[in-house]
């Protein structure tokens, strides 16, 4: 089982070999006319590409020739057993309502788990060509920038900070209440980003992401990103957020605890 | 005076000088740790940027050199007065709370206005590398997907609508009750766009844009873009929206009609 001390970078090839297959898999759906869209849920709206499933298939056609002893757990098609300790966490399209809209702030969510959780993540944004990795050697973007490192910024008071959430649109009252109880205390609040808000906190250009409802497959590959830049990631208790549910990535320890004393109460 | 029946094509060789000087000005500044901003306004979060300058100080300069007859209106320098009849209305970054926060969604804003408002607009993404023009000769757009037309999208029901806006964070109490009259109605709602979401709604993307305290440089080239592509712009009385304040974008007259019914009201 490779452990955090010995990262085995035959992950890194193979993680960017599904990266590079998702995008020639979505591609062709983004802004297209042709997008069919099913809903996969009778009570709201989540609607499942043509695009979300093929990416799925061809990323795990990739892991069984390439990594045929690893579990996986996809968002289309769910869980296949492995023996090796690791687990492949795939989410094809992060940001469904956002695709459909023709917004570039979507991404394919690529992670690695071990027992303790994600070690190494993959955002991707294949409209804009960005690549958000983070990993036990270092963090990095690729983009219409160039390469660059990514590095989580310094402290800031609560008053100065900018949050990201999907807010309004997701999560229980009791998750909104929380999220506006942070909100309303920092300096600018920003919405319906998705995935993508993670990406900037890894980036250094926000300070918080506090989100509710969550899957396992929407927030491994952030934990892993963000953690790889330098930030932090639990749910609204401080614990281990990689199962899901409720979400608070943040900059530092120092923004961390100021939202998370604020969130322990909801 | 140029009409709308003979454009003159010198316009759009010089709004494209424009919005590839406003690029190179701007971009050195997105996700710069250098980034310095200002509070334009004692009362709320109006950061203007270095950037900011920087463009529409290269765009003036062109104007100079290459329209000297024409007006110009420019976000952080004013008006500027003109023998021509035609006034170039710019926003170098419309959208600088989603500029301050790396999100690639902020745009340049480039209209060219007569008496009876903007015949012609250019949306610039730098980041993406995207660009949606409207004129009086056909709307179309560039990017990382290549060349295409633009085309609103077909009229469809309110109940099966995507309405994008700037809210919740802009706009007083009667506004934000008249955006969420339309979008309780709507099948799917999304948040924090800016001008990028006028575009997505001429690129055939979404149904409807609902905004309320717009400057006249925030919604001039909106306007261009959004009615050569099909749709149409007013504000929430029905009345021309060019001037700012209140605007309801729409992808066509039957959901133009629908959500007016309904802002009218407001």
């Amino acid at each position: 089982m490779t452990t955090r001390t010995s990262f085995d970078t035959d992950i890194r090839r193979v993680a960017h070999l599904l990266a590079d297959a998702a995008r020639e898999a979505i591609l062709p759906h983004f802004r297209g006319s042709a997008l069919l869209a099913e809903n996969k849920l009778d009570t709201g709206f989540d609607p499942v590409t043509i695009a979300d499933k093929a990416a799925e298939h061809a990323m795990r056609d990739i892991l069984r020739r390439e990594r045929p002893d690893d579990a996986i757990l996809g968002e289309e098609f769910g869980q296949q057993e492995g023996q090796s300790g690791l687990t492949w966490v795939l989410d094809p399209i992060d940001g469904t309502r956002g695709f459909i809209s023709g917004t570039p702030t979507w991404g394919v969510l690529i992670a690695v788990s071990d027992l303790q959780g994600p070690f190494y993540g993959i955002i991707d944004q294949p409209y804009i060509g960005e690549r958000f990795e983070g990993a036990p050697d270092g963090a990095g973007m690729s983009g219409p920038a160039g390469p660059r490192a990514l590095v989580t910024r310094p402290p800031r008071d609560l008053s100065e900070a900018v949050v990201f959430t999907t807010f309004p649109e997701v999560g229980a009252d009791s998750d909104r209440a929380g999220f506006h109880a942070v909100a309303a205390r920092a300096r600018l609040t920003r919405y319906g980003m998705d995935c993508y808000a993670y990406a900037l906190l890894a980036a250094g250009q926000v300070d918080l992401v506090i989100e509710a409802g969550l899957a396992p497959y929407d927030i491994q590959a952030p934990i892993a990103v963000v953690q790889a830049a330098g930030g932090i990631v639990t749910d609204w208790q401080g614990a281990p957020a990689h199962l899901g549910g409720r979400a608070l990535a943040a900059a530092n320890p120092e923004i961390h605890a100021q939202a998370l004393e604020i969130l322990r109460g909801y």
